[in-house]
C-alpha cells in the first residue's frame, strides 16, 4: 500500500480517502474497501508497512554490534538530503494521528517493542563480547539507543544542519569508555 | 496565547482560525488579527511560547550538571500520566506543521539551538569538574542528550509502559563510566 503511504505524506492523514488510495493504486474502489474495514485500518496498515519496509526487520536482526546499529542510525539520518521526505512526513503524520487514535498508537507501540527487542539482543551480544559494560541494563540501553535514533531524526528534521555525526560519535565514545 | 496553543492541541493546527483564538481568549477578533500578520504567525508564536513556558530557559540555564538535566528529563517524561497531554499533542501538531512550513521549522530549529547551547555549557562544566570524560565533544554530547530527551518523549507517547527510568539510568551509567 505504498500509494496510501504517499498520499498520507502528501495530503495529511485526515485528507486521504479510501477512494483516493484506490485511484492512486490503479485499483477499483470496491477492491480496496472490501479488503480493509474502513479508511483508518487501511492507512494504519499502510503506515506500519512503510516503516517496516524502511527498516526491514531481517536486516535489523542481522546487526551484530551496537557499532553496527549506530552506523545504521548515522546512515539513515546523518547526511542531510539523504533522508526520504515521504518517510519523514509519514512518520510525523502518523505520530500526530497516533495521539488521537488509540488503536494506531497501540500498533505503533508494538512495532517499537519489536525493534527494541532486537536491540536488546544486540546489546547482550556486545556485553558477552566485552564491548559494553556488563553492568548496563540491556533493556535500558536498548530503550536509550532507540530513543537516540528517533530523537536525532526529529531534531534533524527541524534543523538540517544538526551535527548528527558528532552526537553518534559521543554515543560511540561513551560505549567504548564503558568497558 | 495559551488559548491558541490549547486550540491547536484540541482541533489540529489546520482547523484553528484567528477568530476561534480570539473567542477562546475572550478578545475582539480585531485585536488579535491586528497584532499578528495572519493565522500562521499567531499559531507559530503561540506554539513557541508554550514550549518555552514548559521548559523555562532561566530554569534550564540554572541546571548545574548532566545529572540535573537527566533528572529534568525523567521528571518530564518518566511517570506516565504526569505528561501534559495538551503539550504533547501541541508538540506533535507543531512538528507535523513544521514539515510543511519552512518558517515554523526555522523558528523551531532556532529554539532547539538555544536549548542545545545551554546543554553545551552544562556538559563543559561537568567536564571541568571531572564528572564527564574530557575527550567527549561538548557539542556532540549536548546534541545527544537533547535527542535522548525528545526521543524518549516520542516513544513514551506511543508506549505508555516504556521504561524511561531504565533508559535514563543507562545514560547515567555511561556518563559515570566515562571518567
Amino acid at each position: 500500500m505504498a500509494a496510501a503511504a504517499q498520499l498520507i505524506a502528501e495530503r495529511g492523514w485526515g485528507r486521504v480517502t479510501t477512494r483516493a488510495v484506490a485511484e492512486r493504486a490503479g485499483l477499483p474502489h470496491g477492491a480496496v474497501s472490501y479488503h480493509f474495514r474502513g479508511k483508518q485500518e487501511l492507512l494504519t496498515q499502510a503506515a506500519l508497512d512503510a516503516f517496516e519496509q524502511a527498516l526491514p526487520a531481517d536486516q535489523f536482526a542481522a546487526l551484530n554490534t551496537v557499532e553496527d546499529l549506530l552506523d545504521v542510525i548515522l546512515a539513515e539520518i546523518g547526511a542531510v538530503g539523504t533522508m526520504d521526505p515521504v518517510l519523514s512526513r509519514l512518520m510525523l503524520e502518523t505520530m500526530r494521528e497516533a495521539e488521537r487514535d488509540p488503536l494506531l498508537r497501540e500498533r505503533m507501540g508494538a512495532l517499537l517493542s519489536r525493534y527494541r527487542a532486537m536491540i536488546v539482543e544486540i546489546v547482550r551480544a556486545d556485553q558477552r563480547r566485552g564491548n559494553l559494560a556488563a553492568s548496563l541494563s540491556p533493556d535500558g540501553t536498548a530503550t536509550l539507543l532507540g530513543a537516540v535514533g528517533d530523537g536525532l531524526l526529529l531534531h534533524a528534521l527541524l534543523d538540517p544542519g544538526l551535527d548528527v555525526a558528532a552526537a553518534v560519535g559521543a554515543v560511540r565514545a561513551l560505549i567504548r569508555g564503558s568497558t
